[in-house]
């Protein structure tokens, strides 16, 4: 019986978290704090694996990080000082354990444990080619692709067999590993996924995002870099190496949109004040006469605020969210599916009626979601409903590490913004635009030869080769599905 | 293994919510979508009774509705087209199955399903009774109470019967109820709890707030009034009466400070609307040179907008929720047990370094809470921390249906503003007046002599009398606990 | 989902076994120990009440005592230095936990719990009148109506409200009981059910058979005597007393040939010896020619041991027996249904070919079984199959305390042994005669006018007034089924 | 929590058993009725693999068959027109879902499913090959070696591959397999553990006991020859290979002993017939003046019909099992721990008493369980006290798919009889010669140079190389336990 996530309806999905934290007696408790904080990277799933300097112990669980992580336990069953952990967003179909990181292998080197967010580009054409070798896949994750390359590869320095690896493969990947050596961290080089360093006593801890850092108390260090690949030992020496070809970085600038957390600083900049420039940005290229700006919680809410303050209309919670809706198994029969919005979001109806309404959401994919909550608001007796969106619109697929849908399900994919307008049942609808959203990003606008982040999913242009896609194309080999999700 | 629920630190918990629905194909369904509007309103349990005019089917469960109640499975095992609902706080030694209600008794006359928002106030004298009568409780609830006395109850007429045992209670309540009659909801004659009935097609619903009613559809019809009894047959006629001694009305001014959700409309007045003009009228009498105004998430989010709109200084999300904490088994060790506020909370501290600060919250209770979240906001480097209470000081327990701690481990019971301002380490501290509150409710001011809501906790005037707590001073009984939860 | 127990079939069930221990430390672990030595009377469900002096704790569960009492943790959670314990057959809409005994209640004098084994006969019409009085039933057991009786009797003396109660009730019991004042054991004046007393260290122990104590090293001391109410306190002293009006012995002659495990020795007599003499009488009623003699495992051994040394013919296990069969989900759905017996069964094929067989078992019931196992043998190349059964023809109902299809689901009840013979499809069928049961039991022959036993399920003879039997008659109050099972 | 298995205690232990079944619309289900026959090889584990023609699908779980497998979902979740089933026994650290057969890869060829009954003697050393390849493993078992093997060879059939594959092992080993080309059957040179085929209606089925075929109503066909493979296509084609070097048939002389079921014809020999022989036998090499022959139940009864018809001493149940410690939670605390043998026999005391006593057993391992027994029956009252072992002495390890414990763990390795018997507190003790065994299996003798059967457990003549034993002695490399179980 599976639960039903009206969260997942029509939003796009970051699809991962990592922490790893080494040298402290309660690894395994901090970074499933770690973790927790990381949970809107990937709800779906979540592991740790824990090493002592002799075994590793693991535990993976489908669900949330708290329903299944218990520090208590934690100390007995997870003991070891490094400790790394992930959480994942997963397409129902691929919700199995055996898919669920951290990977584990035990190499004639020894153990290795390994978590990656991001997705490999050219994970299938690997992964065909070491099958005809004799390699057995368990699981259809794109980075077992990675442990089986680093088995068939040389030497006895996991650093390096995990350095020849990742040569071969193409995409985007920020990784946690644990071994003998000690806590691993790499980005690729193009720097799509965010992983940064923090401290907190002696021990040095690798987190995705910087929020992961705060619930356990650790002070930022740094970012990683693009390209680089750092190890810490267990005496707390750093070693760090840029084994790769030299790219140019092309952070996933979705990241400050939509996936970060509002209270994490990422690559430098704060995420929420980042996100209240768009909001200002918008309230400048479309502004519109209204009586109150409301968000689509949670995510509209810091550019709904940017949004009033530049404008001068007030902000309000018309719209107040079902904080209980984590998981739920009132699933909907046919008769009752028609609740589903509202089991999330019910309209502050004594506080719209009459009123010029300025909705601010984060970004349109389906549509369907838009759909019944301006229908919502209408019913609640708004006099005008106008939405505005923080994200230029998305018309292409991420093969970077987002799960989205096919660009034939994106309604700005084959829709005029004036026919979505129409669509959803607004009376005006206005995205900010690409160069207003670099803009608010700092920049004086976008390098359109050379963009300064990924907006691939906005403009198409994909900076890292697609060669599963290609080598896809015509193709009917149905067990493997090119796209898998971490 | 009990769940580690940090939300329950430092706050007063509303007890239960209720509804009711008849003359519909999926009763059952559409009262668990009911219930899941009201989780605010008691999340360690909650049971449904269904009847379909031959048998009385019930599921009872602890945990959240959505985790337990399955809409397709429901259609299938709560069969009838007349359903009851029940959600419930308890305090952890009783949470136990027997004591999750709807209760149901088979009578001489039939069966009789009864759910209850509120507190007993005689509940133990009269249990006292009944058991030297010969009647065996299965349950440490003040509601079996009212079942027992329906037993000894003469005659064949349910409601009469449900009548005959009220008359004897004190206290508190707002119940629905379902017997072969139809469907029945009272309030006590304070009408201290909500309770509203609402239309939706040809089926009538009650609820305790609004927002029950928008989950499913349903128009708000009106307010069930204090000491009002209501029967609803199956065919849809509606008969009232109002059987008991008439009281002044004593509605429980807390359910518009915290408890209701900002989304309802409670006895005719918008609780967005209320909590926004409380924090106008705490801008008035307690302004402060500000760089942001911060709400303590979620309660304190209208409050904060209207402060902020009265004083001009910008609402800003200082504070990110992570909205994952609803039950979560990181159970801290001691070790780990600090980062208990950082769980639920944490500071955006991008935003916050250098500012002086303003933080909303709804009350004080025992205090630990803000002290937590203080120490947080400045290790963010806040430049000065201001903290603006929306309710008066609480110095006294509730007796009415609120699980409150006693008076002693209040913080405002025995300190002094100014002293609470210097444990809690805020640079100024300011509670709403109560006059004020009675202003904010759109009132000209407190009636002291018979003042128009019932501020108990906050006055030390209980309007009904507290039978059981006068009758156990002295007492060592501690087979019974005078305030039962619900 | 509920087990497949395909060892229901066509069987009787006894319905309870019972035990109780004091003044051990470890009271609660013996008990579980006990009740699992007495699974063969009740697989469906088992629950033990513990008492330390202060508080009374419990355990009731679904299933096999094996897997739901856990002695290590019992020690916590099951505290006390007296425990009494219930193992239960139920029939399959009656398998609630709120019907699974000790069943407890709080009582002005204190705690109360209590354990049946038996069945009453007048208890719809004693509930009726409770009910009428305001009493509130929670199960549909007929072992409440105990606990009601005690709660409107008068006195503070629970072992005299207990008297006071059962001087009411008609029917079968054997009790074990546990307050204040000790532990308690009583037979009903009829003495149908068995309890005996046993003493292990300073422990003494009440169990419906003696393996109960032998798996706990305990000691036999005496059988308790009909209609005897024995107290047994703390320290270990024992207070016998006769209060019930004097009445004549009718111990269950069935214990001897199919519920009792044939390791007891119950009312002095050894089960295993007895029915071997039913066996060897068996031999000499009804002999016939053959090549082995065959029992149906496994209540049909001993007996076949008997007939074999009896008859000269050699004793063979033609059908072997999977041990893994005590409870299964392989649920036949109907094109694998056919599989049931052999699930449970298996005959010995090589070694029946070509022989002259003869089948020992120890009732047919509804035939059902007894066809399928014939038809078994057959197939497996059997010359001859020839049926021995060591009890009378089932031809009525069981009130006291045995589940018992009606009567006219019973074979025997409406077809002579030669139809019966056709049907199942033997060679020759011959059932003992009652007065050759007698005489296996070591008596002269049976009493006519006064029956040694109680043999009512061959005879009609029923020595204890069905007074619901008669009420109900023409009845169509279906709210309340008069056999309600324990 | 581990239930606690007292079975287990001081028993050898078969390691599994597997059945295949084609061409049926319930594949799964009779698979998993033919397992539900088998669960005595092996009672820790299960699983099935059934295939469509398309899809793979597969359900392993711990514990027993009926438990897991129900028959009504099967249809639904384990489709397909071919199954696998096995079911296994573990050691305790061994129990993780990850070892539970059957073992499913994907291969450039297709998907391919196995089934394993026995122990590769030389899994170990080739092991440390393929890692050194680079071939990740992701059990403990042995059975994962063929997989890799089959990965790295050539060629796109198959069953030339598993053929390549296993020309490489040594050891033991009777195979169940599916892949597109069908249901494969395959036994070692040696035959030392049994595998037959049987037929029932359109569909062939393969399993290691005819009494796996007798529960699904098939015909025995013929047994697999030691070094056959056996390929049946889905159109019932049958072709069959003896791919490998001919070697002498040695047949494991324990299953007539003690594995197979009574019921089994096992080679051509009934078992139930070879066990009695056995008691015959013994009864001559061993015989005693008494009064009654007592099996230990439940293997010793077989022989003991044996020893008692030959002797003419009279067969008794002296000791009676409780048919319900199949899996029991009661785990012993050190208090109570003196009750494990009673929680599974006790002695039937009345019947016991002043007799002289020959108990039967199949085998002594460490000694501990025997020295209760007999203890328990002399406190029972007998009055002499023998005990007869239908085996030789066991002084040697088996390396061939029985878990044993070391030599040194066993008693008979560094005991005489006259030790043992005075150790285990008998009055006189006997085993059978080896001589007489191959006598009681119907040879002439033993054929010293080249025995008939298998039987190095008691001769310690090892037919099969003991390659990993051999290159693991000196060494300490634990990672890797030489004798993992299946």
């Amino acid at each position: 019986m599976q639960p039903f996530a009206p969260q997942h309806d029509d939003k796009f999905h970051e699809e991962c978290g990592v922490v790893g934290l080494n040298n402290h007696d309660l690894a395994s408790a901090m970074v499933a704090l770690g973790l927790h904080a990381l949970q809107h990277r990937g709800q779906e799933a979540a592991g740790i694996v824990s090493y002592d300097g002799h075994t590793y112990l693991s535990h993976h669980a489908l669900g949330h990080v708290g329903e299944n992580f218990h520090a208590n336990s934690m100390v007995n069953t997870l003991k070891g000082y490094t400790a790394i952990g992930h959480t994942r967003y997963a397409t129902s179909g691929e919700t199995a354990l055996r898919n669920v990181q951290p990977f584990f292998a035990d190499f004639d080197f020894g153990g290795f444990a390994l978590g990656h967010n991001g997705n490999l580009t050219n994970a299938y054409t690997l992964k065909r080619e070491l099958v005809k070798r004799g390699c057995i896949f368990r699981s259809t994750s794109d980075t077992e692709v990675v442990i089986h390359l680093m088995a068939v590869a040389r030497g006895h320095d996991p650093v390096a067999r995990l350095i020849e690896a990742l040569k071969q493969v193409e995409g985007a990947y920020s990784l946690v590993a644990v071994c003998a050596m000690g806590l691993i961290g790499v980005r690729d080089p193009h720097g799509v996924r965010p992983l940064c360093l923090g401290k907190v006593d002696d021990s040095y801890v690798l987190a995705s995002e910087t929020c992961a850092l705060d619930i356990i108390g650790a002070d930022f260090v740094r970012d990683i870099e693009p390209g680089e690949v750092i190890l810490i030992t267990k005496d707390g020496k750093i070693t760090s190496q840029f084994p790769f070809t030299k790219a140019d970085k092309k952070f996933c600038i979705f990241e400050y949109i939509y996936f970060a957390r509002p209270d994490s600083t990422v690559e430098g900049h704060s995420v929420y004040e980042k996100r209240k420039n768009i909001g200002v940005q918008l309230a400048k290229e479309a502004p519109v006469a209204a009586d109150i700006i409301v968000p689509v919680p949670d995510s509209g809410v810091p550019s709904a605020i940017g949004y009033s303050q530049a404008s001068g209309v007030p902000f309000e919670l018309g719209i107040i969210r079902n904080h209980y809706v984590g998981r739920t198994f009132i699933q909907p029969t046919s008769e009752t599916r028609h609740h589903g919005v509202k089991m999330k979001h019910n309209a502050n109806r004594r506080f719209i009626e009459g009123k010029r309404v300025v909705l601010v959401d984060d970004s349109i994919v389906r549509g369907t979601t838009s759909i019944k909550i301006v229908e919502m608001i209408r019913q609640a007796g708004a006099k005008e409903v106008h939405m505005r969106i923080t994200s230029p619109p998305s018309k292409h697929s991420c093969y970077y590490g987002i799960d989205t849908p096919e660009p034939t399900e994106l309604m700005a994919h084959s829709h005029s913004v004036e026919e979505m307008a129409k669509i959803i049942g607004v009376d005006s609808l206005a995205f900010i635009s690409l160069e207003g959203l670099y803009r608010a990003m700092g920049e004086t606008g976008r390098n359109d030869k050379n963009p300064q982040y990924c907006d691939a999913c906005f403009s198409g242009d994909y900076a890292i080769r697609l060669t599963d896609r290609i080598a896809n194309e015509g193709h009917t080999d149905l067990s493997y599905k090119h796209k898998a999700s971490k």
